[in-house]
């Protein structure tokens, strides 16, 4: 929709607040973009009370300096929920991360700030991130799939971000396994050797018994992490159809691992998905994050903006 | 967005035309909805030129008595060209249905019927035909998946039909199996077991030696096609998040699957998605189709609805 332009103008001219809440840390960043960010922070992630307070302050403190923000995105840790009409919109709801356990964070800091808040799952807010400065530029549907302590993916769809019943939880994928090939049996406590039962941080580690950046480059391990990543990429691609796929996260830093999970995945689709983008330009279907680790907080601004464009 | 009340009048008064375009037959129909069917054609689907060309004939033959049609929608046998800046929009591609091969079938119609076409895949045909007047009604994200000669999927993400780089395949999904308990290849001829591979109507007759129907309810077939089936929606689950799923086609007809899917669904899962629908109310998460076999051609009807409502 078409906006009157002084209310481009304005939000345009104000800044914009965004937040990516980890398990670990909150990072805060105001700006306008990623060559435009005026002031960051990092909180560590202690109890709700202490970590949001201090994340209010931190946005009080600069908007006291640059004037009143227009909006503030944040891209969270999960599950989440994210159904508008819920009362418990923008809350964290049931996470293992001890103290976290449904609370309030969009609410809480719409209510301090005074602004508008829009509130997402952190996998989504980097495909916000991706699609707006980053891989993902100019596409409406595509997938965004983060593969480190643990595995999440998140996208847009016909534009919006990718919600539902819950959020996607693309990391709990049932993919096939030969076992005499890889007896792990898989590190999730729910389902053992779902994607991130097998190939996370923590399951590179406890399958070769250590840290999969210690992991020489030709070590068997990769190929074999490749090859799980391509069949739930197969998976991805037969369910949502994406138009690329943005592959994030810190064991995803391995950048051996992008080729070996091209080839896989041409190898496994066999030609049955008959698009230019999979048969001759792989290269750039399955790609890196533009944005490197700033995909998260990023895409809570551009989250931010978003928001502020429609108020 | 609001349209002047005298389009809305215009479009209501008018009936509207819908094509299930099948490998077997087209089936038209021309009405309002499912108590509104005026006429219905079924038309063997010999070669496009006769085909199509009947098929115009029967919308001619009817507009003339009933007066022009606001819209026809089409839920077409793929794959299908769907990306609406593509020269070949409407189009069905690179199909194994021998003469069928990149066949302009939206642009046809509209050329000679005069009248606005919506174009999608039977399987998102049905999926809106169940969201306007079935089992799906009043949500915007959910998976209809129909299992019978083939399998295939759509649905609705944010209210409108998924798309992407070409459109869902999900029957081509990769699944977890135990080939010392089901040592059976798949008859897939691109991927051996993927999901049709395994779960499809053919795949019964094959690992069975005889046709799906044939086989007594207490058949160990149906326990292991429920689970496949299972694993396939723990999939959808986790990269849709849909807040419904609807199961359709000839294999869901064998309404003993439905118990057994739910009971799989649950138990693989294992509570890692903390919702309601899932933890409570499978029965009502999990459901057939409420048009029964009348999804596609009635979802044809809904989709020219909507195409007429936004013209």
């Amino acid at each position: 929709m078409r906006m009157p332009e002084d209310v481009h103008a304005g939000s345009g001219k104000r800044l914009l607040g965004g937040i990516e809440s980890g398990g670990t840390k909150f990072v805060c960043v105001i700006g306008r973009g990623p060559e435009e960010i005026v002031a960051e922070a990092r909180i560590p992630t202690t109890s709700p009370e202490a970590t949001l307070s201090q994340t209010v302050d931190f946005f009080r403190a600069e908007a006291a300096k640059y004037g009143s923000l227009a909006a503030i995105g944040v891209g969270s840790f999960g599950p989440v929920d994210l159904r508008e009409d819920s009362a418990t919109w923008g809350f964290i709801t049931t996470t293992p991360k001890a103290g976290w356990e449904h609370t309030d964070v969009a609410g809480r800091l719409k209510r301090e700030m005074g602004v508008p808040v829009a509130f997402d799952t952190d996998v989504n807010a980097a495909a916000v991130g991706e699609a707006r400065w980053g891989a993902a530029q100019g596409l409406d549907t595509f997938v965004y799939l983060t593969v480190g302590t643990g595995i999440g993916g998140g996208g847009l769809v016909g534009g919006q971000p990718l919600h539902g019943l819950v959020h996607p939880e693309m990391g709990h994928m049932l993919l096939p396994r030969d076992q005499s090939l890889d007896p792990f049996p898989g590190v999730c406590p729910f389902h053992g050797g779902c994607l991130e039962g097998l190939a996370s941080g923590p399951a590179l580690l406890a399958r070769w018994g250590r840290p999969a950046e210690s992991l020489a480059e030709d070590h068997p391990a990769w190929a074999l992490e490749a090859r799980y990543l391509a069949l739930a990429l197969v998976n991805l691609v037969c369910t949502l159809s994406p138009q690329r796929i943005v592959l994030g996260g810190g064991v995803m830093e391995q950048a051996q691992l992008f080729p070996l999970i091209r080839k896989e995945v041409v190898a496994l689709l066999n030609g049955y998905i008959q698009a230019t983008a999979i048969l001759d330009a792989i290269d750039a279907y399955i790609v890196p994050p533009a944005l490197g680790n700033r995909s998260g907080r990023l895409g809570a601004l551009a989250m931010a903006e978003r928001l502020a464009a429609s108020h």
